[in-house]
C-alpha cells in the first residue's frame, strides 16, 4: 500500500478528504455549478437550475454541551440554508435523515422535530420528507432543494480585480461565544450576544436574496469555515487575491478580547462557525448593492478589494500582513 | 412529563418515531406526494414534479461485518435508488453526506468513494456534491434528485379491489443470506446467491421505469422493510386489502430452509432488506404490464389480488392465514 493511503481522516482533514473522494467520482457532464462550490445544481431548462445541498450535523463535533436538542436540530437547517443564501437561492423544501441513539426519549425526539420545523419556518421553507435510523451519535443530515435562474446564481468563481470585497456582518462572535461556553473566559456585558451566535445562529438569506436579485455580485460564499478560509477559497475559485483594509471584528468581540487578553482579529479571521456572506461587488454597482441589502434591513460592509496579485493581505497604515489559509476544519480542528 | 414521552427510540421503533416527527412539522401546501410515501416531490409546473429522497446508512445497524466498505457505500445508493424505482423515476443526481470515524485511512475513504461511484454509475446517475464530517460510526447519508411526469408517478395509494398484486422477483434471499453470514446455518449449493443478495443488492430501476412508462400500475412500493410490511403499507395507503394465493419464495431459499429446518415463507415475508417492487396492476392491463417488464429483461410475478376487505390474507387450497404487519424496523429489529 502506498504509504499515503495509510494516513487517517484525522491527519488528512476535511478538505483533503473531499478532494480524494472527488477524484474517485465520475463527473456529471455540463454541471452548471462546479464541484466544491457551496451548493450543487442541475440544469432544468435553458434558464433555470435545480439547486441542491446536503450538510450533516454530528452532535459529537458540531454541538456544544450547552446547546439544546431544539437548537441543534435548528442549526442543522441553518448550516444548509446559509449555503443557499450565499448563492442567492430561496430554499423550497428540505429533507432530513436523522440518526438517533436508541436511548433517546420521545420528548427528545419531539424537541428535535420542533427545532427542525422552527429552522425551516424561519426561512419560509418546509420539511417534506426524511428517514430515521439508529446511530451512536445524534446525526441530523439535511438536504435542501430550490430553483434559481442560472444567470442569478452567485458562484465562488466570478471575482475580478478591482471588485469591492464586502461582508454582511461582523465576525468573531461565535469564536468568542464558544470560549464563553467552554468556560475559563470572563464574560463581557454583551455575553448573551456572543453565546447566541453559537446557539441560535442566523442564515443571511434575506441579504443573499437581495444580493442575488441586484445582479451586481461577482462572487459569493458563506463563512462557515471562518473568514480567512473563505477569502482563500474565493480567491482560488476566482483566480484573484484580496487586499483588506480592515478586519470586520464585532464590537462586542473587541470588548471580550480586551477583557480576556485575546487577539480579536484572530477570533474574527480564524474562528469559523459563522454564517455571514462574503461577497465581491462590481465597483460601479457598490451603492446599488448596499441599497439593496439595506432595503431588506441588512448590512453590507466593505472590507477591501480583489487584486491581480494572488495573496490575501491585510494592509493598514502601519503594517501589511498575510492572512493565512486556515479555519475551522472537521477532523483537524479542536476548539 | 406525560409518561409516554419518556419512552425511548428503541421501544417506540422507527415507524412510530417518524409519525411523532411528522406531527410536529408544518405541512407544505399542495404536496404532490403525501408524507410517508417512498419519495417526496415538489411541483415544478403543471405536468412535472421534482422528486427527492434521503435515506441514511449507518454501519452499526445496516452493515454486516462481512460487507466491504465498497459494498456498504454502494448499498447506500441502492437503498435510495430502489425508492425511486418503486415510483418509476430515473434519478438524475445524488448528493452524499458522509460521517467518517477519525481513524479511517485514505485507503478506506477511497473504497467508499469507489463504492458510491459504482452504485451511481450502475443506475446512470452521478454524485454531484456532498459533505464530510467526523462521526463515531460510518454514516452514508444519500439524497437523490430526479424529475418525473406527475401523471406517471406510481404512488402507494392507488390500488383498487380487483387489481392484480405482483412482485418483480422472489423473496427471502436477503434473510437467508444474513443467516449464512452470521453463521450457524448450513450452506446450500446456491449460498453465493443468498449472500450476494445481502452484500450486492440490486435496485429494480429498469423494471420500475418500464412499469411507470406503461401507465397500468395503480400502486407501488419497494420492499426494503419486508414483503409483509410492504403489503400492509400499500393496503393502508390504498384503503384495500390483499388476498395472496402464493408467497413468492425464491427456489434457493426453499432449499436453504429445508436444509436448515427453517420456515421459508417466514423468511420471504418478514425478512426485509430486499429491494423488489410490490405493485398492483389493473386487471385489463396485466398482459401489457408483464410484456413491458419482460421487454426490459425483468420479471413480473402475480401473487394475488387487491380486495374490498381490509385484511391481508394468504389463501391456499388447504388454509387461509393472516399475514402479520411486521418486518424489519430500525431500533426494534435484531437479526
Amino acid at each position: 500500500m502506498n504509504q499515503n493511503r495509510a494516513l487517517t481522516a484525522k491527519s488528512l482533514g476535511e478538505h483533503k478528504i473531499i478532494q480524494i473522494i472527488q477524484e474517485h467520482l465520475t463527473l456529471m457532464p455540463n454541471m452548471p455549478v462546479p464541484f466544491g462550490d457551496d451548493v450543487s445544481a442541475i440544469n432544468l431548462n435553458q434558464k433555470q437550475v435545480a439547486v441542491l445541498k446536503t450538510d450533516m450535523l454530528v452532535a459529537k463535533t458540531d454541538v456544544p454541551q450547552e446547546m439544546t436538542l431544539f437548537q441543534a436540530a435548528r442549526k442543522a437547517l441553518i448550516m444548509n440554508i446559509s449555503d443557499f443564501a450565499s448563492k442567492g437561492v430561496q430554499p423550497t423544501a428540505a429533507l432530513v435523515a436523522l440518526g438517533l441513539p436508541a436511548g433517546f426519549t420521545q420528548k427528545k425526539i419531539e424537541e428535535i422535530a420542533d427545532g427542525l420545523n422552527a429552522g425551516a419556518q424561519e426561512y419560509d421553507t418546509y420539511i417534506i420528507g426524511g428517514d430515521t435510523s439508529e446511530a451512536s451519535d445524534l446525526i441530523v443530515s439535511v438536504s435542501l432543494y430550490g430553483i434559481a435562474e442560472k444567470s442569478a446564481l452567485m458562484l465562488r468563481s466570478g471575482a475580478k480585480p478591482g471588485d469591492i470585497l464586502a461582508v454582511t456582518g461582523f465576525f468573531g462572535k461565535s469564536a468568542a461565544g464558544l470560549r464563553l461556553l467552554f468556560g475559563g473566559c470572563l464574560a463581557s456585558n454583551n455575553a448573551k450576544n456572543l453565546i447566541d451566535a453559537v446557539l441560535v445562529p442566523k442564515a443571511r438569506l434575506t441579504e443573499g436574496l437581495a444580493l442575488g436579485g441586484c445582479g451586481l455580485v461577482t462572487a459569493s460564499m458563506d463563512s462557515s469555515d471562518g473568514l480567512a478560509w473563505t477569502l482563500h477559497e474565493l480567491a482560488n475559485f476566482s483566480n484573484v487575491g484580496f487586499e483588506l483594509d480592515t478586519i470586520p471584528v464585532a464590537p462586542e468581540v473587541k470588548r471580550f478580547s480586551e477583557l480576556n487578553s485575546l487577539d480579536a482579529a484572530e477570533l474574527a479571521l480564524y474562528g469559523g462557525e459563522e454564517y455571514e456572506l462574503v461577497v465581491t461587488v462590481k465597483l460601479e454597482g457598490w451603492s446599488a448593492a448596499v441599497a439593496a441589502v439595506q432595503g431588506v434591513g441588512g448590512k453590507l460592509l466593505p472590507i477591501g478589494k480583489a487584486t491581480e496579485g494572488k495573496q490575501i493581505l491585510l494592509k493598514t497604515k502601519s503594517k501589511r500582513n498575510t492572512i493565512e489559509a486556515r479555519g475551522w476544519e472537521h477532523f483537524k480542528s479542536q476548539v
